[in-house]
C-alpha cells in the first residue's frame, strides 16, 4: 500500500503519513530533553569509571567526559539544537558529543545500554523532585507554625459534619496540617532511601562482560548502592509510583486545607481573608475576591492522582525485562511533579498571607452550644453524675439556653440548678469557649499552651528552627 | 511580610515571589490557546446575533466580526503574539481585538460571561475531537476489515487462557475487533447528540437581562439547542467526562488488539511480522524487529484512563455555578485526545501493514487437539450419544491420540472405534479445522461465510462502503 | 512440596493449605449466585430452541425448562443450597437440575459453553440495573421539580467560587440538577440500546456447529438481536464499562448536590433543614443535626469511580477470548450498582424531605452587592453608556454603598447620579433581587417563568407526568 | 410528605421506605463487626488507663475490662448476636457490655468519643494486615528464592519488547521478583512506623478535659507513641491510603509474574508447567490446562488499584475534623487487604509448584542470535575493535548465519574470518548461551554464581534464612 493510500485511509487528524505517525508516537525527546542534566551527570560518572578500570583508555576517557560538559553548557545556555529525528535525549547528546570529540566519543556507550541510561536518568530526576517536595513541605509547613504561633489562643469552632462540635484553637487546626505535611515529607524520605540504588552497569538486561566497577558510579552520583538484579534494574519504575503515591497523598492534604479556605473565605463564614495575590476580583464589584488559588489546589488532587493512575494502569502485566510501554513513565511523573511543586509553593504564599478574622471565628465557636461537651464531663468530673444522668441534664439544659434564646454561659445558676442541683458556680468556669481550649490540656489536645509546645517541637525538629 | 521573606521561605523550585507563582498556576493561556477557532467562532456568532437583534449596532457588529476574523488569521498564519499577562485566550482575543477596530470591540461582550464563553469553547472543541474520533475509528475498522477479507479462511487458534480452545479464522478474530470499534464510535455518536447543546446565553450563571437570540447562536455553530438551564450550561463538563470514559473503553480495545500483537511478533508465536515502519530493530541484531509502536498503544490506556480518572476526581463534590477548579478540564481532555487519534492512527497503519503468517496460524491451529470439541459434538448430533457419554469418548480419542503422538484426525478409523463402535467414517469430515471452522455457520460463527458476510455487511454500513 | 510444608510456608493469614487458596480465590459462587433468575431465564430459553429446533427432543426440553422453574422458586424461597465445590452459579444450577429431572439435563448444554451463558447472565443483570438506575433517576428529578415548582420564585445566591455572584431562583437551581440527571438517565438509555445483543450462541468462542436459532433466543430475553461475532460475544465487558463509567458521571452530580447540602445546611449557611431522618443528631447537642446521609451521598463517587478504575484496569491488554481475569468483572459492578440505587434513593428522599429557609436564602442573596451587574447592563440598555464606562460607573456605586453600609437599592437617585448624572429613577427597577431574577427571562435564565415552564415541560417528558 | 406517597415515589430497587433506605446506607455494623477484636483490645486498654487514673474507679475498670473480655469470647464463638438498629461495632459491643455487668458499663466511653475509638480500631486493623502482608511477601520471596537456587545455572532467554534479547539464567529471573517483593516489604514496614501512633485521647476532635494517660493506652496497644494533634487523629486517614499505595504496587509485581506465567504457559511457549492445583482443565481436552489461579492474580491489580482511588477520592476536600464520608473507608482497605492476602498465598503456591521446563527454556534461548551483544563486546574487548566497526562486524555475521540457518556458534572461523581477520578461535567461548550468561558476573549480573550469591544474601536476610 502506498503512502498516499494509508493517508487517505486514516482520514481523522492525520493528514501524515505513517513515517509521521510512527516518529510521532515513538520520539521522546520532546520532553525527554527534560532530563538532560541527569543524562549528562550518569555518563559522566559512567565515562569516568571506562577510563579508571581501564576498559577505556584514560585520556579518551577524559575527553569523553570534557565534551560532556560542553554539551550540557550548550543546553543550559539554550544553544542546543534538539532533533525529534535522533528521538530521545541519549542519541541527541551522544550525537553531539561525536560532533565535539569525533568517534571517540563512540566508546562511551562500552558496557552500557540504553535501557541502564535512561533507569538511571530517570531515578536521577525522580529523586531532585523527591528533595524539592521535601523542602517545599518544609517551607509550607513553617508557614503553617507562624499562624499557628500567632494564633494559638484564638478560638474557633471544630467542626465535625461541617457542624460545630466544640471550640478549638486556630493554632490547633493549624498544627493539624503540620502533622500531615510532616508525614508527608517523612514518607518521601523513606522513598528517597529505597530508591536511591544505581541501575548502571545493568545494561541491556543482564549485567555486562566487561569489568566495571558499580560502586564507583553509584558512589559518583550520589546513589547509596548498585541494584542487586540487573533484569530488575531495567524493568524497575516502583520509585515512580511510590513518588507519584506519595504526592497523591500531599494532594489530598492540599484538596483538605484548599476546601476549608474556599468555604472560610464565602460572606456566610468570613473566617479568613485571602490577600488579593492569591484571590482574583471582580471589575464590577470590587468587594468580592475570588478564591482562585485555592480552588485550583483544590483540584491537583484530579491531577496528580490521575498520573498515578495512569502510571499503575500502564506497568500492569508488563513483562521482564524492558518493554516500550514503560517510555509513557515520564510525562506522567512530569506533570505530577510539576503540579506538586507548584501547589506547594502556592499554598505557602496563600497560608503565609491569609489574615484570620478573630471575631468570626470566636463568634461562630460561641455559638451552637459548643460546650455543652464541657458541661457533661463537668457534671460526672465534679459533680459526681453517673454519665447517662450527666447527657441528660446537658441536653435539658441546651433546650433551656435554645428556648431563652442564649448560649450556655448565659444562663444563671438558678436555672442551672432547676435541672439538676447538683451544679455548683464552678460550672461556668467551663462554660466559656476559653476555659473549654484551655482544659483540653492533655498531649495532641487543643490548649493553647499545647500548641505553643507542638510549634515549637516542629521549629527545633526542622532544620531552619 | 515583604516578597523577599517570603521567596526566602519557599524555597524548593520557585525562586520567583508569589506573583510569578500565582501567574503560573493560575493562567491558562498556556494551553488554552488551542481553542482559539472554537473561541474566534463562538464570539463571531455571538456578534452577529447581537446585531441581528439590535442589541448592538448591526454595523458595529459588522466591524466585530471582521476583526475577529484578522485576529484567526493572524492566529493560523503564526504572527499572533500571545501574552501570559493576559491569561486566557478570550482576554488575548479581545484584547488584540481592540487593538484591531478600537473600543467598539468592549461591546462583544455585551450579554455574556466568560463563564458562557469558555464553556461554549471546549464543547465545540470536544464536539470536533469525537468528530475525528469516528473518523479514526471507521479508518481502523476498514484496515480490519481488508484483513478480515484477505484472511477469511484462514485457520489460527482460538484461545482461552492463551490455550489452544478451537479453530476460528483470522478473519473472525479481524471482525471481532471490528465489532468493538464499531461500539465505540456509536458509543461517540451518542456523546455528540447529548452534548451539542449551546450554553452561549447563559451569562455569568443566571442567564442575562438583554434580548438576545439563543436560537440563531446555537443554530450558527451547529449547536441542536441551547442549554436548558443556564446554572447548568456554565457548570457541566458532563460532555468531558462522557468523551473521557468513551476514550478510555476505545483504549481497552486498542491494549487488547496491541497486547495481542506484541504475543503474536513474539518469536515462539510468530503469528503476524509487523511491518518496519511500526517496530525497530537493532544495529547488531539484524533479525530483532521490537513493536514498539503495539507497546506503546498499549500503554495508552494508562494515560486516557489517567485523564478520566482526574477530571472526575477535579469535578467531585462542586457546588454550583462555576468554580476555578474546572480550569483543570482542558488539560486532561487534550491529552486524552491527543493521545486517542494518535493511536488510532498508529494502530490503522500498523494494521493495515502487517502480515499474518497463515503456515504458523493453521500449524498451531491443528495442534493440541483442538476440534475435540467437533468430535464431542459430532458423537452427539450424528452418532445419538448423550451428552456426557459423548464427552467421555472424546477425552478417550485425545488420550489416544497424544499416547500415539499424533492429532486427532490422524487416528484410523479402528482405533476410533475400539472407543466407541458408534463413530463412521463420517467423523473425518469434522475433524480438520477447516471442517471445524467451516461447520460454525450460524449468525456470528466463525465459518469463512459467515465472516464474508459481516465484512460485506460493515463495508455497507460503514460511510465509504 | 507436601502441603504441610507448603503450609508452613505460607504463614500469613493462611492456615489452609494450597487446595483451600484456590477455592478461595477461583470459585465466584459467593456472590455470582446474583445471577440465579438471569441464568435460569437465559437457559430456559436456551431450552425452548432447542426444543424448537429440534436438537433436543422436545419433550425433554420441555422437562429441562419445567426443572429449572423448579430451582429458580427454591433459590427464591431460601431453600436452595448452595455449593462452593461446585464453584459457579451455573454449575449449581445445573447440578440442582439433574437432581431434579436426572440425566436430561445434561442436554441443556447442547451448544452451549460457559462462556456464552455468563455472557448472557451478566448481560441480563446489568441491563436490569440500567432500568432500576432510570427509574431511580426518574424519581429523584420529580422529587427536584417539587422542589423547583414550590420554589420557583425563591430568591437566592447564585454562587461562582462559593462567593454571591448573581440572584437566582431556587427553582432554577434545583432546575440545573433535572438537567443532569436528565443526562444521566439519557445516557443509561443510550448503553441500555447498545448493549442489549444477546451472546447465547457465540458457546465457547467460535460459534457452534448445531443448528441453533438465535434470533429465538435473544427474543425470548428481551435482546434485540444477537451479537453478530462469537468472539467479540463472550471476550466483550463494554456493557459494564459503559455502565460503570454512566453511574460514576451521575454519582458526579450525587457529590455536587449532596456538598451544596452540607455546606447549605451548615449553621453559617442555613439555607437548608435537613429532616430528621436524613441527619443523626446528639444526646447533649439536641440541636444539632449532622447531614450524615448527604456526606455518605458525597462519598459514593470514590465507591464507584473506584469499581470503574478497576474494571478498566482488570480488561486492559486481555487477549481475545476469554481470561480468566474476567471473572473480577462482578462484584466491582455489583457494588457499583448498589451504591447508585441506594444513593438515587436516599437522595430522592433527601431532596423530598429537605425545607429551604426562605429568609436566609433571600438575605444571603440580598447581600454582596448581588445586583451590580444588573446595574452595569442597566446602564449599557438604558442610558447608553459605553461597556466601559458603564462598568467604571458600577463599580463607583457600589464603593459608595459599601462606605455607606448599605446595599445598592439604598443609594438615593441623588447618590447615584453624583456617580453619572444619566441615571434614572428607573434603575431602581432592577436593583432589587426580585427584579434582578425577574429581567433573565431569555430562554434557560432564572426568571420564575422560565422555570416554572422547564418544570412543567419536564414533567410531560417524564413518563408519570 | 407520608411514608406511602415516599415509597410510591422513589420506585427503583427500594420498596422500602426512607427510614429502611437511611439505615441501609448508614449502618456500619455489616462490614465493621471485623473489627470488634481491635475494638474490645482498644476498649480495653482504655479502662484500664481510667482505673490507673483515678477516673474510673480502679474495681469498676477491672469489671469492665471483664465484661469486655466475655463479649470478645462470644463474638469469637459465634454467639453474639449483632443487630443492625444498634448501627456500628461500637454500639453493638457497648450494649452488650451492659447487659453483662449493668450500668457501670457507661463508665467506659468517659474521656473518648467514637471519633478516636474508631480511628483507633481501624489504625490496629491495617497495622494487622501490614504485618500479614510482610509475612505473605516473605513467604513468596522464599518460594522464589527456592525457584532460583534449583535453577541458577538453567538458561533461558532475556526478553525485551518480548523478543530475545540475551541469554539470562532462571535463578535471575526469579531474583528480580525477590528484588520487587523485597522493596514492597520494606514499604509496608516504612508505613508500619510512620502509622504506629495512637489516636486514643484525641475524643470527638479536640483533646478531653479529663486527666488521662495517653502513653499508657498507646503502650497497651503496642504504638510507638499517641498522635501529637488531636484534630488530626480523628480526620487523618493517610495510613489507609499509605496501605493502599503499597499494595497497588505489590499487585503490580504480581501482575507482572502472572502474565509471564500465563504467557510461559502457552503452547508456543511451554518455559513452564503450573501444577494442576493452579490450574483447571477440561473435560473433552484432557491435555489442556489453563492458567486460571494465574489469571486471577493478574486481575487482582484492578480490584486493589480500584479500592486506592476509591479512598482517594473519598477524602478530596473533606474539612476537619471528621466527616461521614470517611465511614467509606473501611470496605475499600478490606476489600484490598482480602485480595493481597489470598494473591500473595496463591502465588506462593504457584511459584512452588511450578515446573520449569528446561530444555524449552535452552531452545529459545539459544535461536535469535541472541549471544550478538557478547560478540560484538568480545570484538572491542579481545580484538581492539572500535565500537562501530565492531557492530558492523556482527550485524554482517549475524545476517551470514541467517543465511545460513544456523546460530553464531555453528560458523566456522573461516566464515567468520571472512568478516573480520581479526576474530580468532577465542571468540567461541562466548558464543554459546552458557559462556554469555557465566561472563556476566559483575555485581547484579546473571552469571550463576552471581545469583547464587544474592540468593544466599536474601536467604540470610529474611528472618527464617
Amino acid at each position: 500500500m502506498t503512502d498516499q493510500t494509508s493517508n487517505a485511509m486514516w482520514g481523522g487528524r492525520f493528514a501524515a503519513g505513517p513515517d509521521e505517525i510512527m516518529e510521532a508516537i515513538n520520539a521522546s525527546i520532546g520532553y525527554d530533553r527534560r532530563l538532560a542534566a541527569q543524562d549528562i551527570a550518569g555518563s559522566r560518572a559512567h565515562a569516568a569509571m571506562l577510563g579508571a578500570t581501564g576498559i577505556v583508555d584514560p585520556t579518551e576517557a577524559e575527553a569523553i567526559r570534557e565534551g560532556l560538559l560542553t554539551v550540557l553548557s550548550e543546553i543550559e545556555d539554550g544553544s542546543f539544537v534538539f532533533s525529534t529525528a535522533l528521538e530521545d535525549i541519549h542519541m541527541n547528546v551522544e550525537a553531539r558529543l561525536k560532533d565535539l570529540i569525533g568517534p571517540v566519543a563512540g566508546r562511551l556507550h562500552t558496557a552500557r545500554s540504553r535501557n541502564d541510561q535512561v533507569a538511571t536518568d530517570f531515578r536521577l530526576w525522580v529523586r531532585d523532585q523527591i528533595d524539592a517536595a521535601m523542602t517545599g513541605l518544609e517551607a509550607l509547613q513553617f508557614a503553617l507554625i507562624e499562624q499557628a504561633e500567632a494564633g494559638a489562643e484564638w478560638v474557633m469552632p471544630g467542626f465535625t459534619h461541617l457542624q460545630t462540635a466544640q471550640p478549638v484553637t486556630w493554632g490547633h487546626h493549624m498544627m493539624a496540617y503540620v502533622e500531615m505535611f510532616g508525614r508527608d515529607a517523612s514518607r518521601f524520605r523513606d522513598a528517597r532511601a529505597r530508591m536511591n540504588e544505581s541501575p548502571l552497569g545493568a545494561a541491556a538486561l543482564a549485567g555486562t562482560g566487561f569489568p566495571i566497577d558499580r560502586e564507583m558510579t553509584a558512589e559518583a552520583l550520589g546513589f547509596d548502592r548498585p541494584c542487586a538484579n540487573s533484569l530488575d534494574a531495567v524493568s524497575d519504575r516502583d520509585f515512580a509510583l511510590e513518588f507519584l503515591s506519595a504526592a497523591s497523598i500531599t494532594a489530598v492534604h492540599l484538596s483538605r486545607l484548599a476546601e476549608e479556605l474556599v468555604i472560610w473565605s464565602s460572606a456566610q463564614f468570613r473566617f479568613v481573608s485571602l490577600s488579593d495575590r492569591w484571590s482574583t476580583g471582580s471589575s464590577i464589584m470590587p468587594q468580592k475576591r475570588n478564591p482562585d488559588a485555592a480552588e485550583l489546589l483544590r483540584a491537583k488532587l484530579g491531577r496528580i492522582l490521575g498520573a498515578t493512575v495512569g502510571l499503575f494502569t500502564v506497568m500492569k502485566g508488563l513483562p521482564l525485562a524492558y518493554s516500550k510501554d514503560m517510555q509513557e513513565d515520564k510525562e506522567q511523573v512530569f506533570d505530577a511533579a510539576d503540579s506538586l511543586m507548584l501547589a506547594l509553593a502556592a499554598m505557602t504564599g496563600m497560608v503565609g498571607d491569609m489574615t484570620a478574622n478573630r471575631d468570626a471565628l470566636r463568634g461562630a465557636a460561641a455559638s451552637g452550644f459548643s460546650t455543652a461537651t464541657d458541661l457533661a464531663d463537668w457534671l460526672v468530673r465534679e459533680a459526681g453524675l453517673p454519665f447517662r444522668e450527666a447527657h441528660h441534664a446537658t441536653g435539658a439544659l441546651v433546650a433551656k439556653a435554645e428556648a431563652k434564646g442564649c448560649d450556655l454561659p448565659d444562663l444563671t445558676l438558678e436555672e442551672m440548678q432547676e435541672v439538676n442541683p447538683a451544679i455548683t458556680e464552678g460550672v461556668f468556669d467551663v462554660l466559656t469557649v476559653e476555659a473549654s481550649v484551655a482544659s483540653r490540656s492533655c498531649y495532641g489536645g487543643t490548649a493553647p499552651e499545647q500548641v505553643k509546645r507542638q510549634a515549637a517541637g516542629w521549629r527545633a525538629r526542622l532544620s531552619r528552627g
